[in-house]
């Protein structure tokens, strides 16, 4: 808990602002949104630099309505991941401004888009992968970077790669998609100095078992300097490559 | 291969400045130096922005020497990964600026201490996942950042975390260092916004399966914002958090 | 084979009350009834302190309405789990006081209910993961346990925990139900002295594999006090947490 | 955090007993003690019902020796697990009052013995699973619990355990322990309504896979109200069978 | 390749009964009659005891019915396994006679019964395991075994399999077929001086894992004589069951 | 970079038959067209010696249709590899001298047939087998090397291989495919001298794991002399057969 | 429980030779004897046809001694598996008539040698496997079966194993042991019609995973007939087929 | 068995050259030598074009040197494997002219060099790669086969590759051998018309799992034409290499 926070709650207990019970009640957490089935984490913005998303599966179309309706009503940028065309409909009907993105299976609720900022160079290895490349895509551009994509540049005619070099060199951190044996992203980090964040996805079949080897892949990748997210986990790739990609302006 | 150097080249070719043979001699590869069984790759300290780091396991004693050699020779960093006593004599005879780390197991040779940059924070959950968090501090150390460690602030007692966090707010980048179940990485993901970079440690015993399960827990971070590295593979986690740590300066 | 047992019928014996035959058949087993492809274990209440539960999976409906026929004219309370609607339909028309739980995949029939004692408390981490805590909670409530459930309290907004903190402090033991990295027992482990049953739920993708991730993550816990049942098995946790619950009833 | 030690903090504020800065240090963080390698929770012992226990493999002798005067120092029971010789002598050598069970692998400083409460039963499968079996028995005993072991009891011979089914009857709660195939959880938890604990040890070979049969088995375990803790973790079981046992005595 | 039929074959040549190129046909393989995409082995019912079964997944519905036709034409009994409705029919188009176990999936065509010899007891667990049981049941009769089955006597209340040991005591071999944690296999042999053979099956769900934990228990049976055969082949089962009961008939 | 490719450009440039501009664009890359979500690999029947097939799963229909286009209007043969039945008329709308081997599932469009050279002999051990045999054989065909396969000679009754060793010796290659326990690869490797390439199938069930089981036998073959590729990949077993098959031809 | 016993012990009450506390104590549990850490099963040779046999790792030297000398004393034949010199030796000073077999690494002290009958054959593929051949070898032959052993006919010559197939014949039951790829079980069962019992090894290196490789392919044979132990499980491969080998004797 | 050699032995009966005894026993076998523990192949080198090698782990000092003696005596080259140098110096006394590569672990016995032929290409990624480099190395030279090894050629500096692309296309097969994350082979795959072996090893740590990452990364290469042999199997490759490499010389 912020002493700053503790500080000025502490002050107006003093100064008779508020009372023992409101200052209990500000001390004991932080502000959420209690909804029953979901507690709505409207402070995460602040917090995390970036809005709340929801994970379609496993949730009924009731809950992600009404999750849905509380985060649009609140003005915050909205996304749902993993989602469908029937989900989106619904969203569409509480939101008439959503937008669909079949291939990232994306819904996007933004009234303002916000001014792009530094550079995230997105790499697919195959075009099977494109799906979640556009995942991590529409993630950091939702949150306010800059992003190139680049597309079908996997190592079995690894000179595809070589020619767009200058792209890499501009970028401040570059995320690597690739299913089969996601060898993509090793070859990348031994070309550059730039962070890489790899995404292995279940592209493949037989002992690619789902992306279990591209992920173990870029786990053991033999050049320094890659760190991995879960299999076919754009989303969350889109999320820290913004997060290190904005970092200048929020440095201390 | 870049096209200011290939311009160049071309243009030195042109003008007479260097013969048709000196210009295939050129274009041919990236410099590199052959010693018989390991090619240095002088290049990457230019390409990647950090030395060379020798990997200890698996080679002969000879090797290390030579490579070695050669590396200090250049008086590029020198770094020496899962080192032991034996192995920093050797060295230490090469040149006797040379420090050990025990806890990390690391080797340095540095004429040269870098202006330490940025801020990385890089916590530990517990007692015995110091050393790998150790490596992590001092990879990063040496290639230039600004590192802050906070160790035994595990979820078993998350309080001990809590007030800490002014530290991890002051942070451009966090590596969280977790054996046994591996939660640290999540909840810190979820108090901050800044890029976490997740090492899971092999300790614990029994079901943990030399890390395993610190290393789903991470990939699995239900908190988006979370990247990872191989299981103790500190160096890694020092690498990246480096490369993110310094981006601002190298950006475009 | 309870001693008590034996001496009784061993008196009727020596007394003439029974003949040899009787006895021995009373000594050679403990009552069961035999329907063919399932022999039911009527002693099953008082010998293991809850009725016996039918898993769907895996049965066919014709054997599913017959041991329910038997379970139900018994008057023993009835419970169905991992049921479906078609199921529901069938048992209904046995017994019109059936109710059906379609989020918890439950059927209840339950002629008298128990007055409920003790205090079982369910948090579950994400709103997918809610269907597991209810089978859970079902469970608990119908075996005659109090139960207090709190959704939604996950570790990625972990003040959303820390203002029930109150509630578990006053529950005897508390169930946990965590998908995708399942670090939530750990973190309420390590808050209060109470036992924790750990759930982990399938929910999530990728490097999850359907709910392992989780279930290494509880079984690793860094907290003492964490004690865990299969993925998914809400019902299973709903059982210990209720023999857990009212022990000190049924304690010498 | 705990709203009357909130009410408390404030309310002395309010009257002037305490200063603002004073206010602010008691309310950010609960107490613990830093020893720059470690961070001691003295807190844990009031928050979790049990005192800190050192888990040694992992830890350097001389982190060990620091960890274990502190707590010494502070009067709560000391407990050191998977211990050794050499550790037990440098504990020892701190204060000549520590005992050490060899096979159990466990050091025990206790200046005062605690009044026995309740009852576990502990039942061990084969007589090389006899030292897991030992880490849960000297666990619970220390933090207070009255223990009463069977050994030996396992399902190749299930005569041996019915000949022991009134000490089952007698108890709060049941720890078995068991390797190889682990098949004795199931057995027990289908013939008393106890709260079963099971242990995995990882006895056995070949398909055994170090305890993972064992682990699978309990938690398939197809007789409800069997949870399941980490392979070979004797202290984990010890910890939440001790609160499982004492709870009757803590509710509300 | 057998010296008596070598023998033979060699006299026939030397007598000029059969000239060299019969004797060569004769001497290069046994016979198998080859239909192109499959080769059927009419010589199997000689060298192993029983008739050519067919596995019915991964074939189409025109193989199937190829390499039927020619093993009932050669009036051998004909077995099909895990098969369908639809595959059924297509036999039966073929030969009437044909009976199909929709329990067991199975279809049989045999025109004359064998004399049922000696004695294989099979025990399931659960209701759910009963069609394997089922599977290994028909395979044992179909090839002239006398089975006897017993089904529902899991551990979970295993006085329902104690009242059955005279059964078991009468086998000359027994069958345990059980899903979930697959512990009543261990429970039967150390009951009874009998070979096991355990069928693990893939009821159960979570860390089941399709039926691993359930194998897992058997290969790990803390009783000597347990041999275990692949998850849900009840076919094999019967298989080695059948060769166990009927040795002592072929026997030398 | 070949550096006959690069003496050509040099001096070309020297002579100024073309300029700077055009000398670095040469350089910068080998040939590839770039079609937005996939660059074409026009490049890769010279480099590699076959031509660029597509794998289906995972691209959509119109990527599908818009890489074929591209590929099949430059006159290269064109393979598509786990094809369906919609996808073959979206090919043969496009190119009407398509074929389909639905059991391969593969689609080919080849203008003229190669001259089949060399010898390369296809084994399958069991009918369900016999489609990624023919994927194997498909390829190897359209690329053109000579093939023969031999269907349904598995271990179960090894007398059906032994009367082809015959044609085993005439072959320079052999693809064993094989499923269930894959080990008719070892008993072909420990008959012939030729190099043998492994194919697991995912045929089979339970402990097969998907194809698990004989992808290990392979690997662990104990006559040396067997290389395997992934589960299915009948495709990759072609192609480096043919690499094979060609070699002589190809050698310096 | 046994039926007759059960008459046997009331018609004693009935007809007074007994009292009612000597009939409970009869009948409340087959006889074993306790000496803390351990219950021998000294009725387990009437029961299961074998005698207890000690499995070596885990237990203490002291433990070890304690149980051998109450197992000799009662003039059982005595076995110790996984055993070395170290516990040879302390057996032999309890019984100068042990006898050890260290490629078996199992101990024997027998009195009086039983008749051998029957006939196992037992199979090895590779040099390398024959102390696990040996062991189930040692265990068959101490319990009363004959035994005749074939080394190293592996699959990678096959023709070294059909010259062998006229003593396959005369067998009664088969054990085949393995390691590497475990080929050689599904050979033999497509040749012979016996029951065939795979003992897979931890032989090999690389993707064996110490017999997991040998364990799947015998568990996915695709010849029926087959039923596996575990890994290096001699021992319970020799019960087994003892069993097997000896029921015609047993059977009623 | 060949049909040439049953028409000359049925041919030599025919004409009385030999009689009935001696033509089945020609015909009952191929020829093998039986030392009692282990059956040397001496018909090997005819039938598979290379000599017997010897695995050494697992077999005992006195079964090597008694296989060594009888190899050695027979003039075939002799090879073991994984040896040490304990086992050289028994070989060294057996034949002064044996030879130990210690980097390979490899001992030679070979009084005539053969004529090199073709030529293999053999690259490693890692310098801790080398020792299984170099015993693919030597297996292919003692067979024959021409070989270059280029070492330390992995993808974190991939410039140090392609400065050897005119070796690689000199090449008739190419060895991969690469541990971490294996990418080099789909690399090596990727640019030249070549069969490429790959071999995974077993260097690299955590998420690694011995050997398993670069296994699975091989097995999915992205780039067809790429086959593997088992984890640090260098003598593997290093046959199917030498057989692929000499394979026109053969071909009919």
């Amino acid at each position: 808990m912020n002493p700053s926070y503790i500080r000025k709650t502490l002050e107006s207990l003093q100064r008779g602002k508020i009372n023992l019970d409101e200052a209990i009640n500000k001390l004991k957490s932080l502000p959420y949104e209690d909804i029953g089935f979901a507690k709505l984490d409207h402070h995460r913005q602040l917090r995390r630099g970036f809005a709340e998303a929801i994970f379609c599966p496993g949730k009924s179309l009731e809950q992600i309505k009404e999750i849905s309706k509380k985060i649009i009503s609140r003005g915050s940028p909205f996304l749902a991941t993993k989602a469908n065309e029937t989900i989106f409909k619904a969203i569409h009907a509480i939101d008439s401004s959503a937008i669909y993105y079949p291939e990232a299976r994306m819904i996007v609720v933004q009234k303002t888009k916000p001014l792009l900022k530094g550079h995230i160079v997105i790499l697919s290895a195959g075009t099977a992968d494109i799906p979640i490349a556009q995942e991590a895509a529409v993630t950091s551009l939702v949150y306010g970077s800059k992003v190139t994509t680049i597309f079908d540049v996997g190592v079995s005619g690894i000179h595809r790669l070589f020619s767009h070099q200058h792209i890499l060199a501009a970028a401040r951190v570059i995320i690597v998609v690739a299913g089969m044996e996601g060898a993509l992203a090793s070859v990348v980090a031994g070309l550059v100095s730039k962070p890489v964040i790899g995404v292995p996805t279940s592209i493949g079949y037989g002992a690619n078992f789902g992306g279990i080897a591209a992920l173990l892949t870029m786990l053991n990748s033999c050049a320094g300097g890659v760190a991995v997210v879960n299999i076919d986990n754009g989303y969350s790739a889109g999320c820290i490559a913004h997060l290190i990609n904005i970092e200048e302006e929020n440095a201390d």
